[in-house]
């Protein structure tokens, strides 16, 4: 397949079929491709015209007798089908579709026609980009087979990022037209339509195999296989190239909008948010929060920690920067002594050299090159950012500058955008940004980014054993139960077979013999919960079917007789489940469901009634370790204070709660065609060394286990 | 003052002492208002010069004989003093000092410097802006007082906002650049520096009286008076007039710099940020959104209410912004079928009339005038957001329909800057975007602005009583009390004289006869608290000083001879409170504490241990209506729902609820030279119609009152 995406992506011949001088979609394609300057051979297919703005055309595809790396097809769609026998015929690298009328447009037709398209491509092996796309683009040979029409004239400039969109208008339109007031171009662009044969995911695969390739930027409507999707992400991690995302789906407005757009589901955004901090992934909010990752990819040398230098001409402008740097967690640390007293040496007049450094009107002049050599010799700092406008020789001096300096290196431009200094400053290999949180918080995430992608590289994750867990537990119980739901007991044994602690238990049938069973309960000052057992009342406690605190055997009898044989008759109770109560605890919610884009998802949180409607929840996307399972707690403000013994409370077992989070997600994840989903509620957590307990459970298998 | 103001503001005569041709802070500010075109008379005063730039100049200020309605200073900080006699002798309507070498060099000389400053302009009653300060401008007059670099010889816009900055580098740099990328300008800029003798709080209240000003901006670094700048947000609120803030101090760092940049306190973010959403002041957190603020509030028609069109040449696009205005709680609604039908008859080739509308090639045809008729005649929405580039023919088109157009349009370019055809949308009276989530932002706080301001306009919230509410209790207490702490049943007493609902209590000394207390409590049935009273032990539940569920009157003759009796000897105990328990109930937190800005402040949250652990809580400044306590509670997420009735609770006294803490801020708020703090906690809110009651609350008074 990559052989093939490389033949599309970097073609050295392309043929137009439905070329044209009409400012039509074919039209506009042919204009793109002679303004950029393509490289490659390039053969117009039009039965109507000799020459199309000047380049001889074609009657036919058939007619052409060189080697074609890349068909571009903009017919009616009734025509496509005979023309992908052409391409067949003519053995073609690959195709691109921008036609529409497939099953964008929700009709019979239509639907068959991408199924052709899916089809044909599996059957040849040629893959198809689109259809219903505006193309794509690959800035090192200047091919620019794209229909937008906002691509002008102007030279496009190139880069190291790979751009693929869903949206082709966004990709063409404000993704390239904001990168290029950043000073930053992409080596790729894809619009992948309704991605028949090569979807997304497939192409970004391709592209972070690309030596050249330093991220990839992904404009999503909707993801269809969260797995595949996951996959990539760990790619990524592992090559330290990251995976920028811009995804609609943040409200039912655009999970509408995208279904009428490209009949994508955006998913649920809490999960895709979970999954993109897990992975990871830099998902942007806005066109330029994306850009300036983007050129921050591109540019920036890799981050290995949170403390910089800010510069500027004004303790004002300074002072913000400064401020919106530490709001995101980064630090803008004192400088020693010596460092202070060298800088103090070389400021004219007035200025400060505390960070943040109010250089006053010292940066303009030649001094800036001894002072960013002091803060280089700093070796706690990690990197320098310059806030101001300036002059050339500022522009030039930070060039050289960013060239031989051992930190990377970031500007906040305060100067007006139509300033004509600014065109030096895009021009420079450093991160540019016009806004001091919009800096801030992209400093902050290529840190993480930086963090997880070396933990990746050197992690032993993989290790983890694949194998199935052993829960001999839910095979047994998948061929007895007649339901989809376990009961509680039958819950808590599967938990137990996978090596998720539960409370010391006993269990008497509705028809046990309560008179030998009390004998083997060990009274002895321990307190016990009488539950009721049923795989029908859901609700037990509102319906009587929980009694506390019992001590004595007396009490379990009594309770035994009254609420749970009295209840025999309607056949809706199966027994009772005799528990020890555990004492000091914290209380968490532990679940998983099946997300149809992502599979199992693991949620943890606050237990008990606030739970939902405060929802001090987080989520992951099973698998992953305990060191992923410490992050997750550390989401949600205030849990892990609370774990780690908060005011009267004791310290809580840390260790094995890490533990229980990192096997209850491969198991779900192992585990993924026969369960549906789990809530464990609470999970109590109790005092260090004592481990956590499952005090109830809910197991829902899938309908399809149940042969 | 106003009057004074407005000679300084728009001066029509101006001595510049210490004028210059040279490059420093003299030379920069003659070379601005030359530049600029200053349209009144000009006296540079600088002895060893005949003329600045052309311009005849004076030995000293003496020698001009025409009044002066602002004399700028720009000497040595030594030699201030004497030039203000001359300033008095001569009768000059205002004074700006630009130089620096006052309060904020942090020496004795430059305290008594300011100092100096301070006591002339109020003994002569001329203002003074600065000193340390980059100046002021008045776009109207052309008048650019300033000694910024960044001016430069471009003519700056105008506009109808003013803007007031402690950091006259922000202002004159980054806010004044960004504005003009935007088209927009200032009507005023005011750098106020050390605010010797005018504070940016009275430069706003005067601009806000200017019938000319829509708004007004301001840079803070640090508010020194709380109480002024919340009358002025009342104000600017009455007035319809947006106040619009960037604040330095969201972290330390920021704190720190803006520390040692003007010496101000920048307060709590978290109380600012609470105050700026109770008032209607529209915080902006980067400069784009700040902008984006300045120009909306120049150019919206008042937006009524959240429901939007928004039309894309791309479904991609429109989409992508849609989803952001449904994020930000902004409506995009499904068309009537007659508007859809119109517009789809319009549509040329592809396109959706579906809203986000997906307009695609016809968006640049004159079709787009009849679509947008066809959207003005949909009573239903408030206002129609257009999302594309553009060329020439549709900024005209759009130009038209704005003055034309009964709802109010806004334009988000997803062209590049450099486009030539943006140049033409900025001079549009339309407000601009240029990224998606920021216009919805934008939006959504434009509308819950125009809802504020027009409740305000129209409340009745004066006609409150404002006479010191009847807290006879606490009078007596402040000259009983040896301490500042009142004990609980003192607190409570002083809360019932108030009007804040306790339970049924009652007291027993120490030293009381429990005998004959026993008889006066109706034990029938009630379960009663009994609590240690002292005014030294703090927390009595953990010394045993509680015992819950008491329904008889031996366990509280128990209690009593055993945990308040034993204790009388160390001489820290003084008695024993018995309440009523009370049932169902939320347990929230209610407590106020005296901000050194703001004054008293109000808490409400949750109650109990986990509040502090996950901060389920929200602030304002006292006093405030039942209608801003309820938006209060609505912050906490959740909260509203659990007092409406979550699961097994019942629905709460939210009518209780809100008076208790509309007389509670009032309260506070009046007795703020007396009370440090409270603490209610829990606050009981108990079912509909049974009110809420205080369980416990500690009340700790000013050491001042303590006469």
């Amino acid at each position: 397949m990559n052989q093939a995406l490389h033949r599309m992506l970097n073609p050295k011949s392309i043929a137009v079929v439905g070329a044209s001088e009409k400012m039509n979609y074919g039209g506009r394609l042919m204009k793109n491709m002679l303004a950029q300057g393509y490289e490659g051979k390039l053969y117009p297919v039009n039965p109507s015209s000799k020459e199309i703005f000047g380049v001889p055309c074609y009657a036919s595809l058939e007619d052409i007798t060189a080697e074609i790396d890349l068909a571009v097809i903009i017919v009616k769609a009734e025509l496509v089908e005979s023309l992908l026998a052409q391409c067949e015929a003519k053995k073609v690298g690959s195709v691109l579709i921008i036609t529409a009328g497939f099953r964008e447009a929700g009709t019979e037709a239509g639907e068959q026609r991408e199924q052709m398209l899916t089809a044909w491509s599996a059957r040849t092996g040629i893959p198809i980009c689109g259809p219903n796309c505006l193309g794509l683009s690959s800035s090192t040979a200047h091919m620019w087979a794209s229909s937008a029409s906002s691509i002008g004239e102007n030279k496009r400039i190139g880069g190291s990022v790979g751009l693929i969109s869903h949206s082709g208008a966004t990709a063409f339109g404000p993704l390239l037209n904001r990168a290029n007031d950043y000073g930053v171009g992409y080596r790729y662009i894809v619009s992948t339509g309704n991605e028949a044969s090569v979807s997304m995911t497939q192409f970004a695969d391709f592209m972070l195999d690309d030596p050249e390739v330093k991220a990839v930027g992904l404009f999503i409507e909707g993801i269809k296989d969260g797995r595949a999707f996951a996959e990539l992400a760990d790619k990524a991690l592992k090559l330290g190239k990251p995976i920028i995302t811009l995804k609609i789906g943040e409200s039912a407005v655009g999970q509408k909008a995208a279904a009428s757009h490209t009949a994508s589901m955006t998913g649920d955004q809490q999960v895709f948010d979970a999954f993109c901090r897990q992975k990871g992934i830099l998902a942007a909010k806005d066109y330029d929060e994306f850009i300036a990752l983007v050129k921050s990819s591109e540019y920036s040398k890799p981050l290995t920690g949170r403390k910089f230098a800010v510069l500027s001409h004004s303790g004002g402008i300074g002072g913000f920067v400064g401020d919106k740097m530490g709001a995101a967690e980064l630090i803008v640390p004192q400088l020693q002594a010596d460092t202070v007293a060298r800088i103090d040496a070389l400021l004219t007049g007035f200025g400060t050299a505390n960070n943040p450094l109010d250089l006053s009107g010292t940066m303009q002049t030649e001094q800036i090159l001894d002072i960013h050599a002091a803060l280089e010799s700093e070796s706690e700092l990690n990197g320098i950012v310059y806030a101001t406008h300036g002059k050339g020789p500022l522009t030039e001096r930070l060039g050289a500058l960013d060239r031989s300096s051992n930190k990377p290196l970031y500007w906040l431009w305060t100067g007006s955008l139509e300033d004509p200094e600014l065109q030096a400053v895009k021009k420079l290999p450093v991160p540019l940004f016009f806004n001091p949180k919009q800096l801030a918080s992209t400093l902050a995430r290529l840190v993480e980014f930086y963090e997880r992608s070396s933990a990746a590289a050197s992690s032993e994750v993989e290790a983890r054993a694949t194998g199935k867990l052993s829960d001999t537990a839910l095979n047994t119980f998948k061929s007895q139960t007649e339901g989809l739901t376990l009961t509680e007991i039958e819950g808590k044994q599967v938990l137990q077979s996978v090596g998720i602690s539960v409370p010391t238990h006993y269990y008497l049938p509705v028809n046990g013999d309560i008179a030998s069973f009390l004998p083997s309960v060990p009274f002895d000052g321990n307190r016990y919960v009488a539950k009721l057992v049923s795989r029908t009342i859901t609700h037990k406690s509102d319906s009587g079917g929980v009694a506390l605190n019992l001590r004595e055997p007396e009490q379990v009898r009594d309770f035994f007789e009254r609420r749970i044989q009295q209840g025999a008759d309607s056949g809706d109770v199966d027994g009772m489940l005799l528990e020890e109560m555990v004492g000091d605890k914290v209380e968490l919610i532990l679940g998983s469901t099946n997300d149809p884009i992502f599979g199992p998802v693991v949620l943890i949180g606050l237990g008990g009634v606030l739970t939902e409607l405060f929802q001090l929840v987080t989520w992951r996307v099973a698998p992953f370790d305990r060191m992923e399972a410490k992050r997750m707690l550390g989401e949600i403000k205030g849990l892990l204070k609370y774990l780690q013994g908060f005011r009267n409370t004791p310290e809580t077992d840390m260790d094995a709660l890490l533990q229980t989070l990192e096997t209850f997600s491969y198991w779900v994840y192992e585990q993924r065609d026969e369960i549906e989903s789990v809530e464990i509620n609470p999970l109590a957590v109790l005092p260090k060394g004592e481990g956590v307990k499952a005090l109830d459970c809910v197991i829902t298998l899938k309908p399809v286990s149940l042969e």
